[in-house]
């Protein structure tokens, strides 16, 4: 989660909403990534949609099944969706999202043999975030 | 509709799931796009996420508020995500995806200003896809 947090860093440095992601397989780092919305104009760039893309690309296949995804942020229904297609192993997130996470939603926007893990440090996740928010309202 | 089915065709002779988008704004296709999951070995690489990144692309900017949506399918969770995030005008699709669209979830997956339509050429999108699963079965 260190690593999906120097994401996060990188993504408030470029005045991105501050979330990181990195995926891992095998103990090896096969993807990362961090929003990039703003530079890019568009709203299917954020940080796990990237970390997807790199990681199939990494394993030469459209399947993730012995990873595991790091992220900073409860993934939005988006993102779930995407990780579903990746039929991903786990999916390890810091803080939640009660306005966009996917776990508002029914039935489970996860593919079902997918493990959850929440709440992994969550205050350093949630403080970049909220952080960033303070300092955009000044 | 006819030009999504356009690329919906050309995703089949691709040997894809033959799914496609266009994206129009002030009557002109601003985005367009087919399913390309396997040729790019990326499961975000649905038509509406290409014809959405092609479109805000065009667009200068990461919202599709005055834009509307072809797709042959009805969209996935992960592609209605994306559309949400993108506050797209107006979402209108031929077939229903019983299995995996984007309906059968709650809370809704759109945004709630976006208008949906369904059931447009239906037919012609439907049989694209039986077509393809029947040759894929011999």
């Amino acid at each position: 989660m260190l690593e999906a947090l120097k994401e996060a860093n990188a993504a408030a440095l470029e005045e991105e909403v501050p979330i990181g992601a990195v995926i891992v397989c095998k103990g090896k780092i096969i993807g990362r990534g961090h929003n990039m919305t703003e530079r890019l104009k568009d709203p299917t760039a954020h940080a796990e949609m990237i970390a997807i893309t790199a990681a199939t690309e990494a394993m030469g296949g459209k399947y993730l099944n012995d990873c595991r995804i790091y992220v900073t942020v409860e993934p939005c229904p988006m993102c779930a969706g995407a990780l579903a297609w990746s039929q991903i192993g786990e999916v390890i997130y810091g803080t939640a999202d009660p306005k966009r996470g996917f776990s508002m939603f029914s039935p489970s926007l996860m593919h079902p043999k997918t493990r959850i893990k929440s709440g992994v440090m969550k205050e350093d996740c949630g403080r970049i975030i909220t952080d960033f928010f303070k300092s955009k309202r000044k």
